[in-house]
């Protein structure tokens, strides 16, 4: 396949022979030999190429050069590898890097080429991508071959993964803090003093991504799974009815008065300006109709508009006029399945996102249904990392084909992405990262690997390291042979790679029923199942 | 009922009104008033009564004051409560102990009586108690009614729970480092540098629990389970055969060998000594007969016995044999269900643990069938933390009631406590803390508190408050009203109460399929079903 989006495709002509197996995800070609070359920190260095396209200057990979350096030098650990097999030293010492695409691009986007080839042999370590972004997955494959090179990246970039789905609002709490409407958060949020995301914390988070070449998909939901939004925005929210008389509880955001939308658009028109992804996710699961149904004007609106009695029409009305507001502020948008479930009429392109596993169908035949509409496609459903289970786990979502639903190639062609997500019902920082990683690796793997890469053993190696690294601490531990890392709790232990700091998560009380999300979403590369 | 075994009765005759629904397990009985007794870092002592049987240089409580003490006042942060109600200075200012059984006991045993009586109203704040050990279980719930007050102990005094049932060693490693044979740890764990317990972590172990009042029961599990004591101990296990030739691979501990028994003999030598406490755990679960039919040598050992092809009745041979050793040693012991289950001949006084859900029967019905034999019962069935599933699985934890089974009242006198297990084929210190707790609290007030505290609304209240003290670390937080918690990581956090440190835990490789259980048990209160 050819054309812009040809993207996460890897090729590694040839590499340090040991330490491949520390590679995850496992690159789509890989060519080894037995030669083992010696870099040292005293000479060696990252350089661009006097023909690439980027130059000192573009800060992606200016920053990205510091941060590996530091990865592979930086402590007085690292360590000279205990070589076998033939040794040469690199004759130039430097890793060349050559950029293709004219321009440093500032912002990783949806249609992002982040395929390279890393050559490494006796004439050269040189690293050729078409963007900075797939020289920043390159480098982080390099990082993985050198022996014992890391400490101090993080989990997501290590596996390669290039969205942060962020979803940011829920029932039980609205912490992020709106300019236009600081009430939301003063409100609804758990505590608007410790439980919020300021405008500070979504800038670091935006940057601290971008650095690392992985977007930030914000998720605004609405009509449902807004309770929270209704204690600072008076009318916003349904008013239920018990019989004739107002029960006292609210339902869905109130689809038929003009001041809905009228927040809705100054609202998102904030939105819009502070995440600069082209796209953002509108929500749209779940819409329980109970509440619009009790409601006498709701069904005085129902009649006028001639919906008769069916309420996904309505829906449909609100959510059409949602993307209208968001498509003229310039953005692209992401939904879930049950906007398309429903028949609301969407424009063609639309994102639809899959997370129900059996209901109303298996998410395998939602794919084909969504991808005979036409529309793209995004699979979470079987990689919900928070369902956990007793066992091995990660084997089952390693096991996933997404593309194997019957489908044209112009379908499965349709299908972007997949996301592995932790939902916070019961998760908070006590949990979280034990509970994402490493398990969040093997959907990685799935995504970004050749679909032929399926042997759970040969998987359980290279995660098992990647754990490892995860865990390393030298400062605690002993150097021992082998992994040294078991008994080392996550926060103590400063070497290791780490999350990018969210800021304060809203999750008081998330222990029982919670609320905010942190879903991580990987593009999917769609030649993994053309090149063999 | 009466006699030595009445335990863990708790008798609370009043209280401080408002922080009582800190209490955690809930106490047999309980009465509360209004008022409200300040008490001041200054002035406030633990004092023992004239008359009472323990005094100054009785170590278990001496110690357990300073301790609490510093629980009480220990750091700056310790505040004053926001009172409301009417409100005292407590004239005396000090709590006064009275241990009524002569002597100041050692170490606490299955027989030792933990009830208490705790009084504070305006003419004193009295503690009454059989024992130490009660004078302990009533400083907890003193430290509990005190508004703000816990900083520096551990979940497993907080929760009450009395013993700690130590799985050390299993198929994939063996850690314990024995004097007697230290092939043992050198050939069959992880690592013999780091993965191991030496004497000293035993020690420490122990000596930690004992002044908390928790007993440390060992378990070394054979036949079965054995395969890494046959690296250090060539002929202990089994030769598997293939046809008329040995496979190569290994089964359970080879029950035809005098030299087996030799080895036992000196092994269980030692373990006596090194562990005091008067019961040792003996295993006996999930013996595979497949190796020893397979064998000629264990076939020609059966027909001469007169065994036929029963081998339940090898198992049985090798078990008498066992548990006579350990019996002249002076110990008794406990024993998986499967001993009963095959009609091992065992002696009256073996106490058979309880582990299997549904198989053969229901864990109910086991229960009936070992306490109609007379024997003595231990229930961990429906308490395997380790076995984690999506959602509030405390509630299903703290819903059962042990002692539901068809039998009379004497069976039910025979079941003598439960067990919170946590096994570790999916669990090391990356994970374990958050798994154990505060799940583990559910089984703990299960087992201590009255049958009829069953309000899992007015549990949760309690069970969110004991989790968020195990949080707290007001260094890192910014002080708020409420749970002021819920961002720190367990280690990160120095004033929070913690687990006891048990050394090296012999966990390489745990993630995938592992070795080390360290489940804990609470003895179990007869008294609970009868008092109403």
């Amino acid at each position: 396949m050819a054309g812009s989006r040809l993207w996460l495709s890897l090729l590694l002509a040839a590499a340090f022979a040991g330490p491949a197996t520390a590679l995850w995800p496992w690159p789509q070609y890989i060519q080894t030999s037995d030669w083992h070359y010696t870099i040292s920190p005293h000479s060696f260095q990252f350089k661009y190429h006097v023909r690439s396209a980027a130059q000192s200057g573009c800060s992606v990979l200016d920053e990205a050069f510091q941060r590996y350096r530091d990865l592979l030098f930086g402590s007085e650990s690292w360590q000279r590898a205990a070589l076998t097999g033939e040794q040469q030293t690199l004759e130039k010492q430097s890793l060349v890097i050559l950029v293709v695409t004219p321009g440093c691009e500032q912002l990783p986007s949806l249609e992002s080429v982040e395929n390279y080839t890393l050559t490494i042999n006796n004439e050269q370590c040189f690293l050729l991508s078409e963007t900075v972004w797939g020289a920043l997955r390159g480098l982080e494959t390099f990082s993985q071959l050198v022996w014992r090179s890391p400490e101090g990246t993080d989990a997501m970039a290590y596996n390669k993964f290039n969205v942060f789905h962020w979803h940011l609002v829920d029932d039980p709490s609205f912490p992020y803090e709106s300019f236009a409407f600081p009430e939301l958060t003063r409100k609804g949020s758990y505590n608007p003093a410790t439980h919020i995301y300021t405008a500070q914390d979504v800038k670091e988070v935006i940057e601290y991504a971008r650095l690392r070449g992985i977007r930030v998909l914000a998720e605004f939901d609405t009509p449902g799974h807004t309770l929270s939004w209704g204690q600072g925005v008076s009318g916003l929210l349904t008013p239920c009815y018990s019989g004739s008389q107002p029960s006292g509880t609210f339902g869905p955001v109130n689809p038929i008065l003009n001041s809905t939308y009228e927040f809705m658009n100054t609202f998102f028109l904030e939105v819009s300006s502070v995440f600069p992804d082209f796209y953002l996710h509108l929500g749209g699961d779940e819409v329980d109709f109970a509440c619009w149904k009790s409601n006498p004007d709701v069904q005085a609106f129902m009649k006028k508009k001639g919906f008769g009695n069916d309420f996904k029409q309505l829906e449909s009305f609100y959510i059409q006029t949602l993307l209208d507001i968001v498509s003229a502020y310039g953005k692209g948008y992401v939904v879930w399945q049950e906007v398309f479930d429903n028949k609301v009429k969407v424009r063609p392109d639309t994102i639809i996102q899959v997370w129900r596993e059996e209901v109303p169908v298996s998410y395998m035949k939602e794919l084909a249904l969504i991808t005979e509409a036409g529309f793209r496609a995004l699979l979470s459903a079987p990689w919900y990392l928070n369902r956990i289970s007793y066992g091995p786990d990660w084997e089952d979502f390693y096991r996933v084909d997404p593309l194997s639903f019957e489908g044209s190639p112009e379908q499965k062609a349709l299908v972007i992405g997949g996301e592995a997500c932790m939902w916070g019902e019961y998760v908070d920082s006590t949990n979280l990262v034990p509970r994402l990683w490493p398990r969040a690796g093997a959907v990685a793997e799935r995504l970004w690997s050749n679909k032929v890469v399926t042997d759970p053993d040969f998987a359980f190696k290279r995660l098992a390291h990647f754990r490892c690294e995860l865990l390393r601490n030298r400062e605690v531990l002993p150097k021992v042979p082998g992994c040294p890392c078991i008994r080392i709790i996550w926060s103590a232990c400063p070497g290791c790679r780490f999350l990018p700091t969210l800021g304060p998560t809203p999750s008081e009380n998330l222990w029982r029923r919670g609320v905010q999300a942190q879903p991580l979403s990987v593009g999917y590369c769609e030649q993994e199942f053309e090149q063999i």
